[in-house]
Formats: C-alpha cells, structure tokens, sequence
C-alpha cells in the first residue's frame, strides 16, 4: 500500500464544496479542513506510486477552487493498526 | 473527536527510533516518514481539545530526537468512513 | 470553551471596513489592526470546534477584502480572568 | 488603553511552565498554547507603550525557555466589549 | 510621541511619484528609496498610536501604486537629539 | 549625506544594553526598539558610503549581543525638512 | 559534458502534457513528477553552457502552462557509471 | 523502480568527501555537486518504495557532515530512455 | 566610485531581449542569466548613489518584461584590479 | 570563460579580513561588501565549470568566517566590454 498526505491551498470562498468533492474521490479515505497556512490535509491510500501519480495530476487538479497541493509520499508507516485492512486497500 | 496532524522533523541519525517512540503514544494511530521538508507526519485521534494539549505538550515533546513540531487542529472532518469507531475514539 | 486567533491580510484599502465588519460577527470578541506582516489579529471564543469552523469557513470567507485568514486553534489558556463568563461563552 | 498580541516560540519541552509564567506577569490578560508554527498567543492590556516596552524588553524576556517573541502593537481595537473597564486598565 | 518605521513595496514604474506624494503626507517626517527587497523605508512621528492608525488605514493606503506596507510601532526611542521639539511634533 | 537604516536582531535578554550603545555611535542617530521579527531600526546619516562602511563592519559589529544586521542604503531622501543641517551632517 | 537539474513549477491542470513536452526536448533525458513544493525535477545532459542556455531560455520557457523554472548547473559529478557515453552526449 | 531525488544540504569544508561517500552508496546513481541554495542534487533508483525508506533513513544519514536531506519521491518519469535496464534496476 | 549589483526577476519568455536592453543601459557593465531562483545578476558601475537612483528608479524599471529587483549597493570593493579605470567611471 | 557570482553570509565580526582573504584568491576578480541579508556578493570569473569547482569547494570553504556560500553560475553573459582579456582569463 502507498499512503501520501497532500497539504491543500484553496479559495476561501469555497472551502466546504471542495472538502466534500476531496472526501468523495476513490483513494483519498479523509480530508481535514485546518487553520494554519494550509486549508486542508487529505489522507491518501492507494495500491501503488502510479494510481498515487493518477489521483493527484489526473483528479485532485480537476476540482475547482484549489490553487495549490504539496503531497508528501510516505517511505514507511508506523502504526498499532493494520491500516490496509481497515481501509480496504488490496 | 478532535483530530490533528503534527508535521514533526526530528534528528536525521534517529528517524527510526522516533517513529517507533511516535507509534507507540496512545491517541496517535499512524506516524508516516516522508521526505519533503519535514521527516513525519502523525495522525492523532482524541476525545478531546485538553487531551490534544497533554498529547502534544507533554508525550510527543518528551521524545528525544524531535526538534520541531506544528500540530494543525482539525475543525472538520470529511470522509466515507465512521473514522471515530474504526479508531475506538470514545 | 474553544478559543481561536485569526491572523488576517485584508485588501490595504478597506481595512476599517473589514475590521468594523469582523467585530461584528458573533463569537468574534476582539479585532486589532497590526502593523506587521499581517492587518487584523482576530481572538474567537465559541463553544466548540464545531462553530468555530463555521465562523471561519461560512461568517469569516464571505467579508469582502480579505485576501488571507491563518486561524490558530488554542489547546489550552492560561489566564487569572474567567474569560468564560466575562464573554458570556456557554 | 495600549494593546498587543505576542507570537511566542519556547522550548518544547517547558511548554506548560512557560505559560504559566506568562499568564502571572501583570500586564498579560490572556496565554493560548497553539500549535502552529508558533507555541503561544499572549494578549497584552497595558496604560501606555512605554509600559509595553518595559513588558516586553524587561519581563517576557526574563522567562527561561521562551526563544523568539514577535509583538504586534494594536493601531485600533474594534469590539462590541467594554475591554478597558472588563479587564480594569486605567 | 509615537515613532514608526514602514516597510513599503511599491510598482517599480511609478517609484519617485510614490516616494513625493508619502513625503508630502503631514506626520511622514522621511521618505527613503532603498534597494533591498523593499522600495521605501518611511519615518513616521506623530502625536498618538490613534493618529498613527489613520494616517496608516487612511492616508497611505491612498496612494496609488503602493503593494505592501509593514508598519513597526516603535516602543522606545534611544537618541542623543530631542526628536519630537527638532520635528515640533506637540 | 549617505543615509542607511538598519534591521537589527539582537539577543532578547540584552535590549536595553543594546539599545543604549547602538545610540551611543556617532552617526546613528536614533534607535528604534520594535516588536515585528527584528528588534531594533536605526537611523544612521553620514557624509559618504566609506564611513557607512566603517560604522557597519567595525562599530555594530563590535557591540555584544548583536546577531543579526541588515542594512538598506538610501539611493534618495525624500524630505520637507534640511535634514543635514537639523543632524548637522557636513 | 554540462550537467544541469532544473526544479518546475507548473499549471495544475496541464501536468501530464508538460512532462511530456519536457521530455521530448533534446538534452533532458529524464523528467520526474513529484509531490514536494515543485511539479517536474527535469535533468538536463548537454556539450557545454552555451548549448545548456539556449535550452533553458529559448526551449523550455515556450513550453506552454510553466509558471517557474530553477535551474542548478552541476560543478561536478560523481558516479560509477559512465553517463556520458551512457545518454551518448559528445 | 522507484525514483527519487534528494536535494542535500552538507558542511562546506567536507564537500569533495561527502560527493564521494553518496556516490559509492548502492541505489544512488548519481551525484551533483551545485551552487544554490543547496550542496549536492543525489539521483536515486531502486526497486520499491521500502528500499528507498532504508536508503534515506540508515545509508544517506550515516554520512558525516550532512546537515539536511530533502527527498522528493518521483510519482511518473517521462523519458525516451529505458532507464530501469540501462541502471540495471530489477 | 559606487558599485551596485542588482538581482533580477522577469518573464520567462523575454530572457534574451531583457538581457540585451540591459547590457545596453551606460552604467550597467556586465548582465549575467543565471540558473537559481533569480534570472539575472546586474553589475553596475557608476560616479555617485544619484546616478545610481537614477538608473535603478528610472531606467532598469523602463524595460518590459523585469517583474522584480534587488539592488545591492556596496559599501566596500576588494580586488587586485583597478576597477575604475578599466571600467573608465570617473 | 566561466563566470560565476557567489552570494556570501559571513561572521560580522570578521567582515574586513574575509573579504581581503576572498579577493586574494587567484579566480576571483572583485568582491564588495554589501548591506542586505547577505555579506558579501563575489564575482569569479576561470576558464572552465572545473576550476569553478575548486575555486568553491576547496579555496573558499577554507576561508575562516564564511557561513554559508551561494553560487550562481552564468549561462550568458551580456555586455559591451571584452571581459576575458580585460580580466586575461585564457
């Protein structure tokens, strides 16, 4: 499984119609709306690096409203949990 | 359920043991190395805003190695998952 | 009670515009225009998370003239005042 | 009636010592633990700037653990409180 | 008498218009075009923190041409002259 | 006249002492303590840019609890007043 | 042979077409779509600089939806392959 | 196979050695010494993301005299060479 | 003599043109394309800091195509070459 | 010719005898000591990226004082002067 958190910019005026569009996107399993200088973080679960490649350049970039995405690939995971089960990921 | 991500750099010579110590807290779930600007990003699900301060303020600063924190306080959450019972987060 | 600061850049030639109107909005106690970086530190007091992500994402957004909000959620305060009662937060 | 806001970074393993330090210095109304780039938010209530100044050059700085202080001082304060008298600042 | 210093960037082609029409603003004692990362440095001297206010949100904040201003409030004056009788600034 | 200002950081326990011996250097004429990220400006006015040269690289750097300096050379002094005959700057 | 890392930032939405387009330019041999702050790591194998600036500001700035280009020109190389011969630059 | 490129921060005095050391690492290919912001650009390919993990966190740290590492991890590589056989990745 | 440098920022696409129009400008010796976060460095070479305003407010700012500049004004050379003689800036 | 400009920070109590030592190194042609956030701005002009390695990573790096080195290397240079037999760098 290849996790990758995305730090998200996004227009003001707009934040929660693009959380929702984020959280329904197959691959991104949660997305939290913060106050710092980003706006949003979304958790990203996936098979591999290229389905990883896709949502980002191919999906998240679709929604309208976003100016910028910083995502960060995971190398390793440390957890008490088995994630990939939990969420579903073969 | 107040949810927060902390990004987190930490000592390069120890990243390891710091992800392991990081895991190991009750009210983180999941702590990823990534290799942007920073070194991890943690996953913490708590009950509450108090149990956040103690869990920032008092566990993760007691980790030797870390060197700087930002924990960024979700005010929503978005998901398809009932995130708060697959984390047993009473 | 959940406290918040508001850093915000506004448009430089509407700020007493934006400052009158931010003042205005429930659960939004204090507005001070600043001098540095930033034009207005907003202080917040509200129940819970809940409302205060309302505020900043549907009250906060809709002021017209103001280009940046970075909202800083506060874990815990520390204050010989009883803050609660004296902005009558319950 | 002089106000400021400080943005305060101290060392993350004195955190709740520091701000209980600051939350006793006359002068400092209020101190938020927050978890963005900075540690803490102190509001400042205080006669004069001068008084400001011997706040900020004289006691803040005496506080062990505190690493960079960052103080906006208020141009003007907009608020439907009576902050003077609520906070007894003649 | 209350001091401050503003930063200011201003649109490269209309620089010596922008650095007349600052000098000309009563309480603006110095305008200096200087060639760092910023355009002005301006030399402010009035009576109040409140005439500050109005001549920053007010006055500056006219001039066409100006992008970006940061005000530093000054909290004490060290100088071997007697500033505010050389200034008049009553 | 060769006017320069100067960004200063300095250490947050040494203000006053810097302060006072930084207005102590002939040529600077004021020195401002401010609030932003740095902690003092001051105002330096001398005949030509070699003895700007000597005030910055062997009088500041002299004085003890400095850490950081910028200096802004002025191309032009925009002014109602003579300032070189009011700081006599021959 | 002159070595060269180019670090691109581009349009959200034409991502995959300029990566394509990158890497059909003589004298990139490889580009890389990241997550980090920047879009495309492209590296750059050339004769000499000459032929490294005309690639750099006649051919990758009329690649259509880049917005910033960062280009670090290699002092030296060390390798165990023979990468000349390898992308066969003379 | 995995890409990724690391952008390396070292201590000026020990470049040469450093160049050396990261070049005879296995999975590091290549290895730029550059002259902006940053020392060294490090070129790495290798078969999945978990060797990647262990050559960042255990091999790249161990080396003496690296101050920072900045690793960005390739998503998608666009290029008309077939790299993976002519590093002989598997 | 006063010698300044200036970093310059412009359109990616009028490299070449604004490079010339510099080169072109009596007091401006040498422009340099460079590969880092700026495009161009500047060196200018010139009798006295009014000339120099008047190149940098009113010349350099005339040319299409320059978004940014940062004008370095030296307060010392050191070289073993007469510099104002080669140059021929009396 | 190879031309390169080396933007560099240095230890403010040894500014003089730093930029002596920088222009007594064979390569490097002119060096000024400027006021913004860096010391000095160093032009080097040699014959070829080789020697330019050197200059940086073996000559400069043993100049006692100097923090940190940032060096743009030249694509193109523009100017009405013949440079390299002006500097006679063959």
């Amino acid at each position: 499984m290849t996790t990758a958190i995305a730090l998200i910019r996004a227009d003001q005026k707009k934040l929660n119609a693009v959380g929702e569009q984020l959280a329904g996107i197959p691959g991104i399993t949660e997305v939290y709306s913060v106050g710092g200088q980003i706006d949003f973080v979304a958790i990203m679960r996936l098979p591999d690096n290229e389905s990883l490649a896709e949502l980002v350049t191919e999906k998240i970039t679709k929604i309208e409203g976003i100016s910028n995405t910083q995502t960060m690939v995971a190398f390793r995971a440390f957890s008490r949990y088995d994630l990939a089960s939990m969420f579903d990921i073969s």
